[in-house]
C-alpha cells in the first residue's frame, strides 16, 4: 500500500479553505501510516504538472496559522479535465507513492475526484480518494451547508447592515443602494444578506434569488412600493439573476469570460439595476460589488466555518487512513440550539456536478425575500457574536417655529 | 449667552463619525456652561425643518456605543443652502436658545460651517460655531489627515489584500483584477490599497489615481508588462478617473446621478476597464467594487481613527465653550515613530471648499503606483495589528515523470 498522502485545493478560495488543509495535514502529521505529506500547487494542474511540494518540510506554526490564513495557500485553479488528463493523474500518483489523494472543493471538483477514483478502481490501483466539500456558494447536495459558506454570509450580513445603516443615515440625497452578491446558479449568498437585518425598516428591503426569474415589472413595483413607503430602498440581487426566458440579466457574452466549465462570468447585474431604476423611476441609486473581496474576508470569518472547514478536513484524512474512497465528508445538524454539527459521508457519485438550489421554503410568497426558515437555517453558520451598535432614541424636541419648505 | 448645544452630521457617513459625535456629547456632559444638548436629524436639513432631537434623553450606554457604531447616527444629508436658508438656520437656533453649534462634515460643510458664522457674526448672535472635520476622502486641507480616512484605509488595504491572495491563488483562471475604491477628486483612498502589499510580486502591482490623468495605451502597457511577468495583476483604480481632456473615464451622464453640489455620481470605471482589458489585451479581468461598504466597516475601523475621531469632538466642545468660533479641528502629526498625534485649530474659511490632492511626492514617477512617502504617511493612520497569515516555503518534490502539456 503507497503511503503518501496528497493535497489539492480547487476552484475559487474561499477564507477556510486553508483551514481544511491545517485540519488534513495535523491529522496526518498524527499518523503513523502516513509518509510523505504533499501538496498540489494550483490543484489538479499542480499533479498534471507534477508540481507538488513537500508539506513535511514547513514550520508547524505556518501550518497552524494557515487556519486563519484567506484564500487558498497552495494554490487552486478551474481546469475540465480531458480523458487524456486522467491517465496523466494516475502516472503522477503512482510515481510519488500517493495512496492518499485528498480535494478540497466544490461540485465540478468532486466530478473530478469521482473520475479518479473511478479510474484507479479500474487500474486496481490502491488509491484513496475523498472529497473535501468547499464553496462559498452552499450548493453542494446532501450535506447540511458547505465550509466557506458561513463565512462569505457573516461578510455579507455584516456589510449589508453597514450599508444599509449608510443609506438610512443618508437617504434625502442615495436614496437606492442594490447590493450585488456572488452566485452563479443559487441564491444562497444573495440570501444571506437577510441575516443581521435589524428591524422591519431596516435594510435589506428586497432580496432576489435566482432561484425565481427576475421579471422587470415587477421588480420596479416592489421597488416603488418600499420606497414610496420608507422613502429609501436598499435591495440585494445574485449577479446571476435570470429573465423569464433563462437568460442572465446582465451577463459578460464575451468568449473570452467563460471559464472551462462553459460558465459565463457574470456581473454587471448592479449596474444594470442602477440604470434600470433611474430610467423608469427616476430616483438615484447606486451600487456596492464586494466581489472577490466577499469570498475570502478573514475578518469577518465565521469562526463555526473555521472550525467546520477544519473538521471535515481532519476527518476526510481518518476515513481515507480507515480505508474509504470515492466519499466527500458532510456536515449534518445534529442540534439546533444551541447549534451543534456532526460530519458523515457520502459518495462523490451523488454529489458530483449537481448543485442545490435555495428550497421553495427558504422565499418568501412574492419571490422577494427570504423566509423565517431561512433565517433559522443560516444564522448559526455565520457564528457570533456581532458587533452591537448604538440605536439612538431621538426624542423629539417641541417646534417653536412655523414649518419651513 | 445661549447655553444649548446643536451637533449635526454632515455628507457621507463613515465609520467614525458617531465617535466624534460621542466625544462631542461625552465632553459637553461634563460642562455646566451647557443645558440642553441637541441633534440635528439629517445634518442641516434637520436644522432647517426643526427636526431635532434631546440627546439628554439618551442612556450613557447608547452614547458610549456611538464610539464603534459605523454610519450617521443622527442622520446625514448632502444638500447646499439658498441664500434663505441661513436666515431660517438663525432663527431656529435663537429659537432653541442654541449658543453652540458643531457640525461634523467635510469640504462642503465647513463652508456652510463658515457662512453660518459669519451670518451670525454680522447679525451679533452670540454663536459658537465648530467644524469637526470628518471625511474618508482625506481631502480636506491644513489637518494631517481626516477621521474616517484611517478606517476606510484599513478596509482597501486589508480588502487588497485578501483579494489579491485570492488572485494569487487562482489566476490560472482569474488573471486580472481591479478593485475600484471610492474618491471623487483625490487618490487618498486608492493609494491605501498598497498599505498592506506583502512582498513585490504581490498585489496591488498598480495603482491609478486621479492626480494624473489616465492614459489607455499607457494603462494596457502597465497591465501588459506586469501579466507577461507575473502571470497575474491585481490593480486598484480611484472611482474619479479622469483623461486628459479632464472627463471622467466613466461616470454616468444622467442629470438625475448629479448631486446638489453638482458632483457627478461616479462608478463605472471598474467595469469598463474589465471591458477594456478584455478586448484590447484578450485577458479575463474582473472587479470589486466595495462601494458604501467601505467607508462604513467598523470591522476593519482603525482604532486610531476611532480615537482621534473622538478626539476632535471632545476638543470641539471644549473650544467652543472657550469660546472659539468659526473654526475647524485639525491633526497634527507630533511624533513619527511612535505615531502621536495633536489636535489644534485652523479658520474655517481657510478649509471651506478646498480640496488636498495626493502630493506629488507620493505618487511614483510612472504614475501608476504610491511612493514609500506616502507607506510612511498612512501607514500609522490604519492602526494595529493587522491578521497574520501563513505563507507556505513549498519546499518542491524532485519531479519524476517528463513534462506534460
Amino acid at each position: 500500500m503507497p503511503q503518501n498522502l496528497l493535497v489539492a485545493q480547487s476552484g475559487g478560495p474561499t477564507a477556510v479553505i486553508n483551514s481544511s488543509i491545517c485540519g488534513i495535514v495535523e491529522k496526518a502529521l498524527q499518523r503513523e501510516k502516513i509518509r510523505g505529506i504533499y501538496g498540489a500547487v494550483n490543484g489538479i494542474l499542480g499533479v498534471l504538472r507534477e508540481d507538488l511540494v513537500d508539506l513535511r518540510q514547513e514550520d508547524r506554526s505556518s501550518i497552524r496559522t494557515l487556519r486563519k490564513t484567506p484564500s487558498a495557500a497552495l494554490g487552486s485553479c478551474r481546469y475540465k479535465l480531458s480523458a487524456n488528463d486522467f491517465n496523466r493523474l494516475l502516472e503522477v500518483f503512482t510515481a510519488h507513492d500517493v495512496g492518499y489523494f485528498l480535494c478540497a472543493g466544490g461540485n465540478d471538483s468532486m466530478d473530478t475526484a469521482h473520475k479518479v477514483a473511478k479510474l484507479a478502481a479500474e487500474k486496481k490501483l490502491e488509491l484513496k480518494v475523498m472529497g473535501v466539500p468547499k464553496t462559498v456558494d452552499n450548493d453542494l447536495p446532501v450535506t447540511d451547508h458547505c465550509p466557506g459558506y458561513g463565512s462569505v454570509a457573516r461578510f455579507n450580513a455584516i456589510a449589508t447592515r453597514d450599508s444599509s445603516l449608510d443609506t438610512d443615515a443618508i437617504y434625502t440625497s442615495d436614496t437606492i443602494k442594490i447590493i450585488e452578491t456572488m452566485g452563479r446558479d443559487t441564491g444562497w449568498i444573495t440570501a444571506s444578506t437577510a441575516l443581521v437585518k435589524e428591524t422591519e425598516d431596516s435594510g435589506p428591503h428586497l432580496i432576489y434569488l435566482p432561484e425565481r426569474p427576475f421579471i422587470e415589472d415587477k421588480f420596479l413595483n416592489d421597488v416603488k412600493d418600499v420606497y414610496d413607503r420608507l422613502g429609501r430602498v436598499v435591495l440585494s440581487v445574485c449577479e446571476g439573476l435570470k429573465d423569464e426566458n433563462g437568460q442572465f440579466v446582465k451577463a459578460s457574452t464575451k468568449g473570452i469570460d467563460t471559464d472551462k466549465f462553459g460558465h459565463a462570468q457574470l456581473g454587471g447585474v448592479g449596474d444594470y439595476l442602477v440604470n434600470l431604476i433611474s430610467e423608469k423611476l427616476k430616483i438615484k441609486a447606486r451600487y456596492d460589488k464586494p466581489g472577490t473581496i466577499q469570498r475570502v474576508s478573514m475578518q469577518c470569518a465565521s469562526q463555526v466555518d473555521v472550525d467546520e472547514a477544519y473538521r471535515v478536513g481532519e476527518v476526510a484524512l481518518t476515513k481515507a487512513v480507515e480505508g474509504e474512497s470515492d466519499k466527500m465528508i458532510i456536515l449534518i445538524r445534529k442540534q439546533k440550539d444551541p447549534y451543534v454539527s456532526d460530519t458523515g459521508l457520502v459518495d462523490l457519485e451523488k454529489v458530483a456536478l449537481r448543485t442545490r438550489s435555495v428550497p421553495d421554503e427558504f422565499i418568501s410568497k412574492n419571490s422577494n425575500f427570504v423566509t423565517e426558515a431561512f433565517i433559522d437555517y443560516a444564522t448559526p453558520l455565520i457564528g457570533g457574536p456581532l458587533p452591537e451598535y448604538a440605536r439612538l432614541k431621538k426624542t423629539k424636541l417641541e417646534r417653536k417655529l412655523p414649518p419651513y419648505d
